[in-house]
């Protein structure tokens, strides 16, 4: 690793705190939730509503779509951004969306509360810098074939910026095996919380590919310590333009939500209190 | 996936149970601890009485140890069996022990009350078969590139020679990530409760090669489902004549045993009990 | 694969041909020679003309380099780029260098004669699509971790803008063998010539990471029909500010041009001549 | 690695010689060639004559598969052993047949001029060591999953036993892609001969899992230095019990094995003749 490592400065008694709305990272844990994309006002906006009921702190959707073929659905583009600052009004979630071109990184960050940088764009460098100057809230995504190193090295490329508000998001790495569409790397989370003092969240839905597997991945990722959940919820998702093999109902996620946050009590009951980690 | 898997045979109601000693694989929450070899019978014996006081059902311990290097340390053999023996009796804990060699097999199983098939003979087939005509409880551990497809088959070798007492082991698998010596994959748990009958434990010590990191992701491995666990454990962690970067000492695994048995109560309650699965 | 491909389009007995210089990718053998990145004016003049004496026809040299750390040389930028054309002007070799921002691909092609998509940057959606717009040639490195599918799709990006010249280049994949930087994957040769016209060529440098190796995985290359080589060259490979151990002196890059060029004569003239595949 | 390494011994000016039969690997090239499994003595013998006369040095033949399910084929067993011996006898081509068991090695090596270990059981530790007893030549292919130096290692477990006739073979490794069935590791043929003084063939069927990438598999391997290579061949590819997709029909291989062998003299003249390695 290089000599200077903002995202390795504090100490582990300091681990840095991203405040979004009233819920702080590092902190709390949050619930980020909401569809893979935004494909109309009423399909977000009941959205919105059905997973801010069930406890979500933000919400999700996808503006613009990195897609592997250029005749795939891209998203609504700004039409979706002006439907996610809608449903923010509408239910006082902040809104988190994904940023795919530097030269896109400062009106999108007008709409969205957190500027998510996807997997794909992870060595983006571009991209990362300008996240970095503006100085919203990033939510960095793990690459899908990166190791914990050049991860914690392309968080630094917006620290160096003197942006300190980055959360990082595990969703999954390829390997060979083929039931799941990703390998969660849960060793991931304890092991970024030894090497850094940034919050860091799990991602199950792009993780596993699969929505039986969405809650056990989601209690065991509270279990080894992440700071917090991104899931994919859909109002219907068996007619989601995109990832609908991963994406729970509202229902789903209400039952996930609640057993979540009664398994971090526990755990935070159990380590006598105030701790903050394990 | 073949025809006729007995692997799958079973309902998901009616998930099976190996029974070793008092413990009952797919109904308790099993704790499986010890050193990574056999080194001395004061080792042995020490360490057995420590994970035992600390809560363990089961007593693990390597006599015959596949080693990368054939001048390696490859294990005391039947010394080692005679040791654990001796432990069995002195503190009453079943004993779990690696057999490599089909021809082994026979004779391994009248000291071993689980014989356990490693992560490098996962395949092989030969071994498998002797396995499942001893009949007494065999531990599978997955293979460092296995698919679940192939795991699955593997069970069912020993299951085809009419021993149902298969116990599958997650340790796992090999990515190109280097910070941990290998990639745990905890969604193979729910994977393994969603395709198969058998009761599937999580070995962190392997699984992660990091001391520091057994213990989160020990508690993870409960809260994805896990049946148990087998974790590295040894009198003196830092003069181990193997793995000794991943072992625990009796006072870490202690620690570690109470979160993990606090943690599945927790969710027992949660489920409002007598589900025996999320 | 998506129904309307234009990386398709074309019969196996129709290759494309992308001509630069006097070099035409698809019909000759081209070979891409050069240091990883510019350092100054002395070091690219000689690194060129000693390329140029061992038969390269095209110069390679980064002036953007893409680093894992923001501490690490970034490149000298359009200082850089100036001294690469002075090198064309000098000794006559079209330059491939390349872009890492959209923003920048329109200035940068007035210098470079094709624009290299590095692998990190192969599903940089936006990139692509400027790099199509602007008409140049294109040569799109393989993402570390992408399969075939997944890399047409992105020379897709670039054809859909109307731009048919996109040279591959496998680069190696990310596997878990550590004693090569990466695995260079020569099977995919064949593969690409299997389902699309484009032409492919090989980058052993990055491909093995290591000198020693550079050569008979260039001869492999050749032999299993690739359209050319590119290669790093510095006039003293252990100054070398980037790459220095996969780096070949200027007289290890004439032997081994000497023997690919006859190697691929020999395949050549053993095919009968013209049947353009083997 | 370990101290005293067998397989490292020799300089590279001393590569170790095996003769089987007329043939020399580590002189000669050397074409191995057959079905994937012995399947009736008709279709074995039609193959032996059809490979002898395309030139093919020595036969390959499975008796005793290993397969992925318990009820998938699994050979003929010593029924397979006997077809193998007779097609010897008519063509005098000596025999390559795997060995699964320990126990089986000793009578199968009476049937058998070189034990194929195959990739499953590469860290059978009691097979290599029955192998290494026996001191018949061994073709040691390696695992799917295997680092050099672990297959290094495993090729010393034979030597450690005083068999000094070990053939190393590579045949693909398990990656993300999926295009082939495994990705066939060419660098791996320079890097065994960087390290080691075995000869070192390659297996492209197994490598790639697609006839039509096999011969220029083989003509890549051939220039990047392999010894050999081990071909699937059956008189009628579609009607093959096992491995159909990779298996070529007699003229397939026939036009391999000239295309192949004129590719090394040519690539030994362009050498200079006698430096034996490029």
């Amino acid at each position: 690793m290089t000599a200077k490592l903002y995202a390795l400065e504090s100490s582990f008694n300091q681990r840095s705190k991203v405040r979004v709305g009233e819920a702080e990272f590092g902190r709390d844990f949050v619930l980020i939730a909401g569809p893979c994309s935004v494909e109309s006002e009423a399909q977000t906006l009941l959205a919105a509503r059905k997973v801010k009921e069930a406890g979500a702190h933000l919400l999700r959707g996808g503006a613009f779509k990195p897609r592997t073929s250029p005749y795939s659905f891209q998203g609504l583009g700004i039409k979706g951004l002006k439907i996610l600052a809608k449903a923010r009004e509408a239910f006082g979630l902040p809104i988190v969306t994904e940023v795919v071109d530097p030269r896109d990184a400062g009106w999108i960050s007008e709409y969205a509360d957190v500027l998510q940088v996807g997997a794909r764009n992870m060595q983006n460098f571009s991209l990362l810098r300008e996240a970095g100057k503006i100085g919203k809230p990033v939510l960095l995504k793990r690459g899908m074939n990166s190791t914990l190193d050049e991860w914690l090295n392309c968080a630094e490329y917006i620290l160096a910026e003197g942006n300190p508000n980055v959360i990082l998001c595990e969703r999954g790495i390829r390997t060979f095996e083929t039931y799941t569409r990703n390998t969660l790397d849960l060793s991931i989370v304890p092991a970024v919380r030894e090497l850094s003092h940034l919050p860091v969240i799990v991602d199950p839905s792009h993780g596993t590919g699969r929505a039986s597997l969405v809650e056990p991945m989601s209690l065991a990722a509270a279990a080894a310590g992440a700071d917090g959940l991104m899931i994919e919820v859909h109002p219907d998702p068996a007619a989601a333009l995109s990832d609908k093999d991963q994406t729970l109902s509202p229902e789903a996620f209400a039952r996930l939500a609640g057993r979540v946050l009664r398994l971090r009590d526990h755990i935070r009951n159990d380590e006598g209190g105030g701790r903050g980690n394990h």
